[in-house]
């Protein structure tokens, strides 16, 4: 019945009711599955050192990127330099680290109890939810044209592809400060489609991005901010509203945030001093 | 700068821009605040074992049932006569368990790595995911007339408080086979949401839910899917698009799921037979 179309899509036979009629449909829908991200640490005459990090429900693709992205998110990896090899399995991933002098193992500790897509991938207590970004300083003092910030909802939609198919994921694009889009990637979970493209911009040695816009396409709660602020990520833009948390997480990292963005309007939530009026 | 209304929201100053306008303007922001949930078993003659079990990120308010109806949907009780008392901190709860013969502490183990808002909560292997839920049969075999299913939005309009505040918030609703409204509850996050619809439920003992009607007010995830079909119910309604997963999560666990809901339309992705028409 469950027909697969490509990696992130699947074609299903539906019933679509409208007013009195009901009609048979082959419809799209996004994948999620599950990835298992593991890690392998290879230290010199030591025997391998196996940890079991997470499992998120994604949406296939760009697998490498997501878990690279993670693993710096997270505060578990600094630079792709720790990085010796990767083993793509079909749902699985394990990440060969070539030393543990930089590899914060104490960061995995937060795993050992945590929630149901808490949003807060599990911290050791409560009090260290909003210690955990200890951000390298870095320069954001652009200013951003207050009518190109409207111009993104446009361009993200031309991009959107798995969207545009099944109504059912979410975006996040990166752009530079000249409103040029550098990467987007999509996925069921917000943050997942986040991780993506930080993990890709790992991979490059990109970081920080504190000359970069983030475009989100969904709401703006704490956890993306904080995974943007891993990054150095000072500007960001959201469709959909942003929570209590992500408004004190983006004042205290001095992050601009946007929400409620459309293409006639926007709320700016904290600093405003990076929008040329 | 920002002001608490009450436990949901909080009042902050902020900028519209609307066209060429810059307005400042009081708006009402969604709380987000985490949860620290823990358990203590109480056994006569033995000391005390205490173990944490999440942090989520939700939005304050039913605290009590979200982590009484977290504990259910995770596998971790069965019931509300194993539950002694809640210790309610500001943002902790202690639920203290009665005995710990029917607690099964080894679910737990599946919160001894996770994921970052994965949706599953931190399965020991990827192979568990599917088969946690192990449901006590149950009967279903009621009929929903087709032009009642597309009432419910206009019922959640009416009755979503926060959301018609903020915009930035999730909704679950409970109604019965005849579309009565049961229990509405609203958060940042949608398994929260659902989480304490469940355990308000399980608190008056009346579960399994497998004669009532759950709404969603975003989309439908394969977690969600999970939690509805751990509480037994057979019927649910997103406003939102379904995963790949959650739908067949439904397939397999003879749940209708219809998705794209709203006053004139919907999509029926498994189950039609429950839908009169």
């Amino acid at each position: 019945m469950i027909q697969e179309k490509d990696k992130s899509i699947v074609s299903k036979k539906i019933i679509k009711v409208l007013g009195d009629d009901f009609v048979e449909h082959m419809d799209d829908i996004a994948v999620e599955e599950p990835l298992q991200i593991s890690i392998s640490i290879l230290e010199p005459e030591s025997p391998i050192t196996n940890k079991n990090i997470s499992i998120t429900m994604r949406t296939p693709g760009h697998d490498q990127d997501l878990a690279i992205g993670f693993l710096f998110t997270e505060g578990i990896i600094q630079a792709s330099d720790q990085i010796k090899g990767i083993i793509l399995g079909e749902n699985s991933i394990n990440v060969q680290l070539n030393n543990s002098e930089n590899i914060d193992l104490g960061k995995l500790e937060r795993h050992f109890y945590t929630s149901s897509s808490c949003g807060v991938c599990g911290k050791a207590s409560i009090d260290a939810i909003k210690t955990i970004c200890r951000l390298p300083p870095s320069l954001a003092d652009f200013q951003v044209d207050k009518n190109l910030i409207k111009s993104f909802p446009g361009i993200l939609k031309q991009e959107q592809n798995i969207f545009n198919n099944t109504g059912g994921i979410h975006a996040a694009a990166l752009f530079n400060v000249n409103g040029e889009l550098i990467t987007i990637r999509e996925d069921v979970g917000r943050h997942n489609a986040l991780d993506k493209i930080i993990g890709h911009l790992v991979t490059q040695d990109l970081l920080p991005l504190d000359q970069h816009l983030l475009f989100l396409s969904g709401r703006a709660s704490f956890e993306l901010i904080q995974k943007a602020a891993m990054a150095g990520i000072h500007f960001i833009m959201a469709v959909g509203a942003p929570s209590s948390l992500a408004v004190e997480m983006a004042l205290e990292h001095d992050i601009t945030l946007i929400g409620f963005l459309n293409e006639t309007r926007y709320n700016i939530y904290t600093g405003p001093k990076r929008i040329k009026i």
